[in-house]
Parts: structure tokens; C-alpha cells; sequence
């Protein structure tokens, strides 16, 4: 690749069209305002171009795999293809399979299920619930959690520790994040896996906030496996990906039992049943497969390699950049970190704000300004809990007072970004924080089957 | 309701408009033809209205549950009022719940991991391998394999017998399928539920072919859970459903760990991790929720309620009766069936044409005159075999001969319809069979990556 052609790759795109990027929602304060959506980390918009190669492809779909008709085979080929776009997407190397589930946590649930008997599982216990919970379920696996690192160095060092004293020195296996999902922070994956390796571990990226905000190679990682979900990468169909080594797989019990996974079924002459597996990815995609959810996913990988997903990053990069600096300028603010101002991270940031209970801040944010963020806890309840130092509790609701100047937050605020975030959002964001702390709700807010929403104005 | 609307309801009404009705496919005899999609039993069609409805809701798609933004509150609302929809139109009890999984054969496996200890598990060998196979990968839980009935009462009277022989008497369930995959027939679920009952077991219908075509009503049949797919319920976006008794589902492990599932997630002194799961349908659904699979299933729900199902119940009986007067008039035609000629179906038929390979003949069917069909042995292989009389051996590939008179097929042809099915498409299904039979097919095939291709002209 040319010098020009590098420095053209790396230059700033424009936002990617999404759905929804027209659609008005009313304010408290009447009126309408176009809705900023920041909760990308939760689920992102679908791209315009992933729902229109949905769109067009919906009249033609088929039953897939076994129909003798034309828009069965056609589906058929769809679907297949779709799995080697995702799989050349993510640097699957020859030997790698990608197998569709439902998200990130159900691929996780996967790779816990044909785990070899006896694993030990490493994982912090920073990780999301989707990375922390799957391995206890099967009893015969060990989990050691590791306590929360405050540098990526430090990460390393812990597990290395951790993997070298394991007794028995049997088959193990690391799960770490890519990226938090409540700090934003970019974990030492490369580094993390060759300490796996290292000491005969395999490792698992738990991907689903990293793939949505940055190329995720498995060659160049050197990583076993990745786990991500399609409703973060701008496809919200019900599809997620697993994607890596196919022994552990191949060996293993079906996920799912029933048609599609296998491939020959006989009554034994004592009036048992007999099964033949599939040993491909289909041996754990029973049931009809997703054909529009694995070929939104695809959709994806296309648009944003087609897009130039470097250039997409460095714009993204660029406004989280600018989010950091509107919320340092604002000393109510703190924002939650584990590796300090200089980590890299991605466009996913969470913060405290002084005297206000974060669901109620949520909630105005909302009201008054037509921005989607989230409150609580993120499904990360102990790494939440170790940043806000608070004690394991349930999060207050937004009808508990407000945390009183000095004491601390029981939840948190996360705003989040992706390649369809127009610059207006994250500047009318940092307008609304100023202001909401300067001057305080113009509404108050209860809380109404669990959810906080507007009661009279202020 | 007055004698006039009921028999305005009961009156036959036109097929509801489905995506692809007006898609043209390649014949390989030159020139194109709109595809006559009749492999609804595979997966069907989605309805126009249901893409409409998915269409206008996908710009408001939002993060569910968590989000504080308007779109993740109207998106959590939706998803939440489309459980309720499901559960309305399956006649739930107040105590029953549905949860929302990929598919069938999902939801017969979460069932599967939520048996109590020990329990017993009665299935007819001619179940489909989704109610089939999902009992034995728990270890403990015992399946006793019926053989095929050969009437409704037969099949009541076997199941009575099995259970009250069961030692011990202990916690049983039976699977059964409302409607056979293969031959269209209906079973006597409701017998077959106070049998169950009558004898302290519990009772699972495995709906997947009865929904699309026939109204279900749990309390009506007094079955304990019901397990279908959005996506032969013409809504083919990656849902599906088990809807039921809460109970055994509360008292399991959550069936996938994660996000959504837990309550609440903390470290405990020892350095172990306490989580407090749901106990409500969340307890399951780990993971963002597919939500638009969800609406798109309570749309159909809604859209086959508005036009009338009993209308579009009349219609299909109709063309079903065409077909099969149609085919009995064809020698060469041999429709398999476990319950013979007087077995109340649906629009489901199985077939093999004497001296023909089955797969040869599907893809004649699609070659020459664009109908969409499907071969194999349809994930039933026992009762697929049992109808053949065939040995338990693989189906022959289509390049293999021809059956001679005489021999048995091993395998078959199945065509099926549903509620988008034009009349035209039972014609030329109709008109292709006896043409094909009586002046053979007027191209060769191979077999090529699997699959029956056409090789050259005949």
C-alpha cells in the first residue's frame, strides 16, 4: 500500500448513515428535537446501508440448506457467504470458523459449554456479566476471578501470575474484554494472549466493544477466540458471532440438539436413538438459522471496511477526544477510569456527576434534551462498584434523593458513540451537562415501573 | 357472537400478501417465472404486513430495558407489549409467561434444561429432531422412545401405558408436535395433555407447523407450554417462543448467563462471585433482546388475527384438499401418512413418485417450473423412514438412479403451504407433477456441492 493511499485510509470520514437519524422525540419543555442516540454501547442504530441490503434482500429469502427451490438455494449461499465475509472481517485464519449464536453473551455461553472437563477460566472481574457469569454453570469448571487491574501492564502481570500457579496445570482458558464497556478502555489483548499462551492457556476476546470502534484482526491478536454481537455492529437482528478455533467445538456435545445440527438420526434396535453430529458449525447452529440477522451482520463488516474503518475510527476518536474535554471542564463531572487519562480507548465514557443521582441526571438528559444515555450499573456491577467505591447494593432509584455533595454514587451515567454520531450530538450533550449542573433540572422526575420519568416541573 | 359472524369469520378468505409474491425466477427451459414458494414448512414467507410493521419501527430501534432515552423506553414498551400479544393470542393462562428464544428448537432445549432432577421424558420417535433430540444431552433425564402410532388413539393409548408404567413414578413430561413436519397431520393434543395429566406428568406441544396454520389456545388444550418459531410464522427475523408454566423456569439455572438475567452481581470476601438472578422471563433471555424478531412475532399474531385465522384455516383446508385429490389422481403419487386418508392436517404433504429419485424430482420441480420444494428426510428421519420402509441408511443423492419400480424411495419430496399460497401455485404444482411423470423431466442433474444442480438437457 502507497504512503497516499495509508494517509487517505487514515483521513476523517463523515458519520455513516443510520436509521433513525430523523426521528424527533418531544421534550418535557415542549417541542421536538431530532433524538441524539448515545447509547451506542447498549445497541447501535442500524446502518441505512445494512437495513437496505435487508430490505432488498426479504422479498428473496428462503428456507436455507435443505430446499430444492430457487430462493432456498439462493438463501442457502447467502447465508454461507455471509459467514465468510464475517470470518475474512475479523482475520480468521484457515483453520477458524465462525459460528452464528444470538449475541455476545449466547456465544459466550457457547464456548463455556464445550469447554474440555475441568478447565480453569481466568477472568477479571471488571468484565461484563456476559464475560464474568457463563463458565460457573458448568460444574465442573473452575473460574478465578482477578481483581481489577488499574494499569494494562499490571493486567498482564496478574494474570501470568494467576495462569502460572493454576494446580492442576490442566487446560485454561483467559475471557478479557477488548474494550469496557463502561470505561471505554482498550485492554493489552496482543499482550494478554501471549501470556496465555505462554503458560498453555487459550483466550476468548470478548469483542462487543471493540468490534463496533475498531478492526479486530484474530491472526494478528493471536487470540483463540472472539465474541461479538450484531445488534452493536449496526445490525440489530438477533444474530451474534463466535468466532475462532474449531477443535474444542468439534469435540464437544452439540449446543443445541435437534435438526440442522444433525446429520443422521436412527432408532438402536434396544428403542434408544442414535446421532450422528454434524462436525462443522453447523453441529451448534441447530434449529433454522438467522438468514437475515447473519447477513445484516455481513452487511456491516462490508459497509465499514468499505467506508475506510480507519477513517471512521479516527473521527470517533475525535469525538470522545472532544467529550473528555467538555466533562474535564465541568468539576461536578468525574468520569470513571481503571487506566488513567492516558489509556486508549473507544468511544464509550462513564462519569458521576456531584449531588445528583444518576438516573435522575439520565432521565433530564432525556427529558429536556432529547439524549439517549444510559444509568446504572452496565452489567458490570463489580467493576462499577470498584470505580464509584461504593459498597455492593442495589443502584438508587431515581426517586432516592440525590447523592449529597461528598457522598458517593450508587450508579453511574454511561454516554456512548459509534460511526453514525453527527458532531451536533456530542455538542449538544456537553451543553446539557454544563447546564443541568449549572442550573439544575427544569423538571423532577420520579420513578414509574422502574423507570424514572418527568413528574411536574421543578 | 351471532350466527352471522361466525360464519363470516368461518368464510374463506383471500391470502394475505407475503414478501417475494412477485419474484421472478430463471427457468432453466429458458424465459422466468414468479416463484412458487410452497416449502412453508420449512420457513415461510414473511407477511407484507409484518415487514410494514418491522419498516416503521426500525428508525425508533433503541437499546431495551436499561436506556434512558426515548427510543429505548418506546423500544422497551414494544418488546414488552409484544410478549403480552403472543401470550393473548396463544390463550396463556394469568399464570403462564412467554419467553422469547431463537426458535423451536431453542425453546425445546431451554425446556429440556429446566427439568426438574430425574424427569422422565416420553416422545414419539416420529417427532420432529427438535422435540427429538434436546432431552438427552442432560444426563439425568431419561427419554423412553414411542413407537409410531398409527391412529390418534393409538398414540393416546401408548402414551397412557408408557406413563403409567413409568418406575419411578416420579417427575415425567411428554413432547409432542401439534402437526406432523412431514405428513401434515394433526395430533390429539388434547387427549394426549389429559393422558399426561391424568397420570402426574406434564405436557409440551411443539407447535412449530400448528401455529402458522391453526389456532392455538394452551388453556383450551390445556397443555403446559408451547414452543414455536417467528419464522414459520411468516415473521423471519431470528425469534422464537416458549410460552408456559412460569414455575420450572423459576427454580432453574438461568439458561444462558449474562447481562439481563442477573439481578444483582458482586464479589464475595472469599473472592467468588454471588449473582442474584430474575425470576421473571428475564431469568432466560440473557443478552440484549432480539427485539424486532419479537414485534415482527407479535405483528403475524396480530395480522393472521385481524384477517381472520379461521377464514385463512378454511382457505388452506381448501387448497390442501386440492392438492391431495389432485395427487391421488397421478398412480406414480404415493402421499405418506401415518393417520390415513381421513386425518384431520394442515397444508403439509409428503410424497414419493415411483421411479423417481426424490431430489431429482425436487429439483425438476424448480428448474423447469420455478416451484420451491424441499427433499430429504425433513429432520424426522425415524418417522421418515418408518413411512418409507426404508432402511436406516442416507437419502440418495440425486445423481444416483432413479428408483426402480418397485424399490423404495429413501427419501422424499414434501410441498407446503400457508397463508400467503396463491391458488395458481397449487395448479402448477399440480400440472408439473403429472407432467414430469408422465413425459419425464426435460433436463438431467447432478449433484454438486450437495446440492441438484441441472447438468444438460434431457
Amino acid at each position: 500500500m502507497s504512503g497516499s493511499a495509508v494517509a487517505a485510509d487514515r483521513s476523517v470520514c463523515a458519520p455513516l448513515p443510520v436509521l433513525g437519524r430523523d426521528v424527533l422525540v418531544p421534550l418535557v419543555t415542549g417541542g421536538e428535537v431530532d433524538y441524539a442516540a448515545l447509547d451506542y454501547a447498549a445497541s447501535a442504530p442500524a446502518l441505512q446501508r445494512v437495513w437496505d441490503d435487508v430490505a432488498a434482500y426479504a422479498p428473496y429469502y428462503g428456507s436455507v440448506h435443505r430446499g430444492a427451490g430457487y430462493l432456498s438455494q439462493l438463501s442457502t449461499d447467502l447465508f454461507e457467504n455471509s459467514r465468510r465475509t464475517i470470518e475474512e472481517f475479523l482475520g480468521c485464519r484457515t483453520e477458524d470458523q465462525a459460528v452464528f449464536t444470538r449475541s455476545t453473551t449466547d456465544s459466550l455461553n457457547l464456548l463455556a459449554a464445550v469447554l474440555p472437563e475441568n478447565t480453569r477460566v481466568f477472568v477479571f472481574e471488571t468484565e461484563h456479566h456476559a464475560s464474568l457469569l457463563p463458565w460457573e454453570q458448568r460444574p465442573d469448571v473452575t473460574v478465578t476471578y482477578l481483581n481489577a487491574p488499574r494499569t494494562p501492564q499490571q493486567a498482564v502481570d496478574t494474570l501470568e501470575k494467576a495462569l502460572a500457579a493454576r494446580e492442576p496445570y490442566g487446560p485454561a482458558l483467559v475471557c478479557v474484554t477488548g474494550a469496557s464497556n463502561v470505561t471505554g478502555e482498550l485492554w493489552p489483548v496482543r499482550e494478554l494472549a501471549a501470556a496465555a499462551h505462554a503458560h498453555g492457556a487459550r483466550i476468548v476476546l470478548d469483542a462487543a466493544q471493540l468490534v463496533p470502534h475498531h478492526p479486530v484482526d484474530l491472526g494478528e491478536l493471536d487470540v483463540d477466540w472472539v465474541a461479538f454481537s450484531g445488534h452493536k455492529l449496526y445490525a440489530p437482528f438477533g444474530a451474534g458471532v463466535l468466532a475462532g478455533r474449531a477443535d474444542w467445538l468439534r469435540d464437544a456435545a452439540p449446543y443445541l440438539a435437534g435438526g440442522g445440527a444433525s446429520r443422521k438420526v436412527s432408532r438402536r434396535p434396544d428403542g434408544g436413538v442414535d446421532v450422528e453430529w454434524h462436525t462443522t458449525a453447523a453441529r451448534h447452529e441447530a434449529g433454522s438459522p438467522n438468514v437475515i440477522g447473519a447477513y445484516a451482520i455481513a452487511s456491516a463488516c462490508r459497509a465499514l471496511t468499505e467506508a475506510g474503518f480507519e477513517g471512521l475510527v479516527a473521527r470517533e476518536q475525535e469525538l470522545i477526544a472532544r467529550l473528555r474535554t467538555g466533562l474535564a471542564e465541568v468539576p461536578e463531572v468525574t468520569v470513571l477510569s481503571l487506566f488513567g487519562d492516558d489509556a486508549a480507548r473507544v468511544g464509550v465514557l462513564s462519569f458521576v456527576v456531584e449531588g445528583w443521582n444518576s438516573s435522575h441526571f439520565a432521565a433530564a438528559l432525556s427529558a429536556e434534551y432529547g439524549i439517549g444515555v444510559r444509568d446504572g450499573l452496565f452489567c458490570a456491577h463489580p467493576l462499577v462498584r470498584t470505580l464509584l467505591g461504593s459498597a455492593p447494593q442495589d443502584p438508587g432509584e431515581c426517586g432516592a434523593p440525590d447523592a449529597a455533595p461528598g457522598e458517593k454514587s450508587l450508579n453511574a451515567i454511561r454516554v456512548s458513540l459509534g460511526v453514525g454520531t453527527p458532531d451536533e450530538h456530542v455538542d449538544r450533550f456537553l451543553r446539557a451537562v454544563t447546564e443541568l449542573v449549572t442550573n439544575g433540572a427544569r423538571w423532577n422526575y420520579r420513578t414509574e415501573a422502574g423507570r424514572c420519568v418527568p413528574a411536574r416541573s421543578a
